[in-house]
């Protein structure tokens, strides 16, 4: 058994009506006069989560819409299926002034965006947060969003990779490019800073060229702290190469050991030990005030979820149209290039695409349903298998789910000695590193 | 004598610790325990600027650091001239929340970012912002910018407008994607959005291609507002195709009404009338309570403004080294690539380097001097010059010039009946057509 320590709790959603769990915006608990395309609704959601004492509030993003199934947009559009997709770092500089230690994941692609201009942002991010930012490193993976940035299709996962590679060595390089004490700010002999301690970058690679310095003096983190998702082999090394904490998503329970022992090898191969990253599962709970009360509440989620959209998402993630195959056909005789390893990770064996549908409509990853008890002793469990760090939560409704989290199962961890109760004053990555 | 209207007033300042005004950060009214990586800072010259009822904060921007003056960027970084740079993007959402009716301008360069990810930010932020969004479409000048981004050298400069002018057109097209009413958020009967009224865009230009829809719902004004600023013949042309507001930096009084008919010809020669554009000329006022307090700040701002400084940021403008030019020739007599237009338009005859850098050195554009009636008399002449719509003040100090045109200034025009006493409950576009 191992040591019983805090744990990092995060929350993950997304700048949308309906970030990860279908049909979430019809629910009756959801938005409750909120309008999601408003500020004063996500300062609803930051506030909440710093007075449950999260780590971050962290935002998945995509320039994808949904389009594979039926090959068309159309049951996308009409159901909120991770759509609209609004600009997330529109949003932080206003829910950093309304919290003071939660912290921000925020998704920046390396296919489609300059890196002089992410790290910039990222840059300024960390003096307006002050300190309080992570990158959450995403390489794409549709050709729908390839065709929003002018290409026919998304490049090859590899190369994708190799490039990516590249673009966190180059920002790191920018962000270094002043060195910590570069800024003097002495207005009696007018010297702003030292240009001794601000180098040029010149970086010169296979795919990017830039002079630097960058133009933002050091920030208090010096970078945002780097997060990562990737679970296909090549997305693991370049985890180990460079995150510092790991989204994962986690098959069943049995099997987390050894996805963690992956990651543990990868981390080795890139001489890195275990202990240099936190991986944060992700988990969808529904929790209630009784586990009768947590499975009514399920169920009425199901009832609001439709098949079709958790079909337009999953075809949408797997690239593949799955309007033409048949509800009751067990997914594993499927035939659709890419499909086996994500049903071979993330499936039940047997399951058909009408089960399936009913269990995506209620989120990403595990579902827990129950007590705060219930799911405490789920997540416990779950820590145990996976030597995890913590737990990024799904939401279902909103902003119901988020004060669930705050008000029912926080309080529980309090309790069993498992979640901190105050904020240590640090910076967002010292409090990851503790 | 034209009719006298009620000025449009904003404010033009970057995310930096010295904008427009050599080395006013070195000023004793110069931040007075602000700091300007932090949004507390830039709060304060927000509320200040709505407690005056101006229209506009304006974020100049570039991703420039000037390196031309001794082919080196240290007196630059040194001096802090017009560095550092960070990213007024992540200030806008923040200042939107200390305000109700401030509008906000942001720069963003058509040479380096995708159109798609632009069209983007914007409608999320008219979202945030309630309306209150505008975009300074600028294409980027020099060398060293490019090199920021991949680039050896910036592309030319006719082609750099050229393209411009596809990237805004795709942008509308995107802003178009969502008729106003495709949003329907219906819970009982599951539609999100009509699927009909959400159009794909599959623009497929000379320089550039995108599917689209945007994966935003249409924000309350629609798309921002357009400024452009661009002086040279295919500038105004691209301005009189798609700017709503233009930023004008006034030559000699005599020679606004030219440059004003200049504007005109260029509106003509695209189907649009005078009135179907505003513009704002910027000047750089230097306020006191009486003409002498005034004149003794100029002074103070003189002898805090580097001559080297203010070479620096010429260099950097005109792209060459006049590090090498004697201080006491008469700048008419240079033979620098791109300097002689520049020099036509704004400097005085038989200027020389040496006055010049003095004079550059207190900012952009004609500095007046004086009470708040001695500059409201200069910019009631200056309205009459140059038939515009209101002016675009340039900082000195910070915060003080700002708390100075709203404390002195915006009063004087008040009484004098050339400015609002209360905010109309309008959006931006709407103040600005009003």
């Amino acid at each position: 058994m191992r040591e019983r320590r805090a744990l990092h709790l995060a929350l993950i959603t997304s700048f949308s009506a309906a970030p990860h769990t279908i049909g979430q915006w019809r629910l009756p608990r959801s938005y409750r006069g909120f309008d999601f395309r408003r500020l004063d609704y996500w300062e609803h959601l930051a506030r909440t989560l710093e007075r449950g004492l999260f780590d971050m509030m962290f935002f998945a993003d995509a320039y994808t819409l949904h389009e594979a199934y039926g090959a068309s947009p159309d049951a996308a559009i009409r159901g909120a299926v991770q759509y609209p997709r609004m600009d997330p770092f529109t949003l932080i500089p206003a829910l950093s002034r309304v919290t003071r230690r939660l912290g921000f994941g925020v998704t920046a692609s390396t296919t489609f965006l300059p890196p002089y201009w992410v790290a910039r942002h990222f840059a300024s991010l960390d003096h307006v947060t002050e300190g309080r930012i992570a990158w959450n490193v995403v390489t794409s993976y549709s050709d729908a969003e390839a065709r929003q940035f002018g290409l026919d299709a998304i490049p090859d996962h590899d190369a994708r990779y190799d490039r990516a590679d590249e673009y966190v060595e180059l920002c790191r390089k920018l962000w270094a490019s002043w060195e910590p004490d570069a800024m003097v700010f002495d207005r009696e002999a007018g010297i702003f800073a030292d240009p001794v301690k601000v180098h040029r970058v010149d970086h010169d690679g296979k795919w990017f060229r830039c002079a630097g310095p960058l133009h933002v003096p050091p920030s208090p983190q010096g970078h945002p702290v780097i997060i990562q998702a990737g679970s296909s082999p090549r997305g693991m090394q370049f985890a180990a190469r460079h995150a510092e904490v790991v989204f994962a998503v986690p098959g069943a329970t049995a099997r987390m050991s050894e996805q963690r022992d992956r990651l543990d090898e990868a981390l080795a191969a890139e001489g890195r030990g275990p202990g240099e990253i936190k991986v944060l599962w992700g988990v969808t709970p529904i929790l209630g005030t009784t586990d009768a009360e947590a499975e009514a509440r399920r169920q009425e989620i199901i009832d609001h979820a439709s098949a079709e959209g958790a079909l337009v998402q999953l075809s949408g993630h797997l690239n593949a149209d799955l309007s033409r195959w048949p509800a009751d056909r067990p997914l594993e005789e499927m035939e659709v290039s890419g499909v086996r390893g994500y049903i071979g990770s993330r499936f039940a064996p047997g399951e058909t695409l009408a089960g399936l549908a009913k269990r995506l409509g209620t989120g990403v990853g595990q579902h827990i349903t129950g007590s705060a008890a219930t799911v405490a002793d789920r997540l416990e469990e779950m820590d145990e298998a996976g030597r995890g760090d913590g737990f990024m939560f799904v939401t279902t409704t909103l902003p119901g789910s988020v004060e669930d989290l705050v008000d029912l199962l926080v309080p529980e961890l309090q309790r069993r000695g498992r979640f901190r109760t105050a904020y240590p004053t640090t910076l967002l990555r010292e409090r990851f590193r503790a």
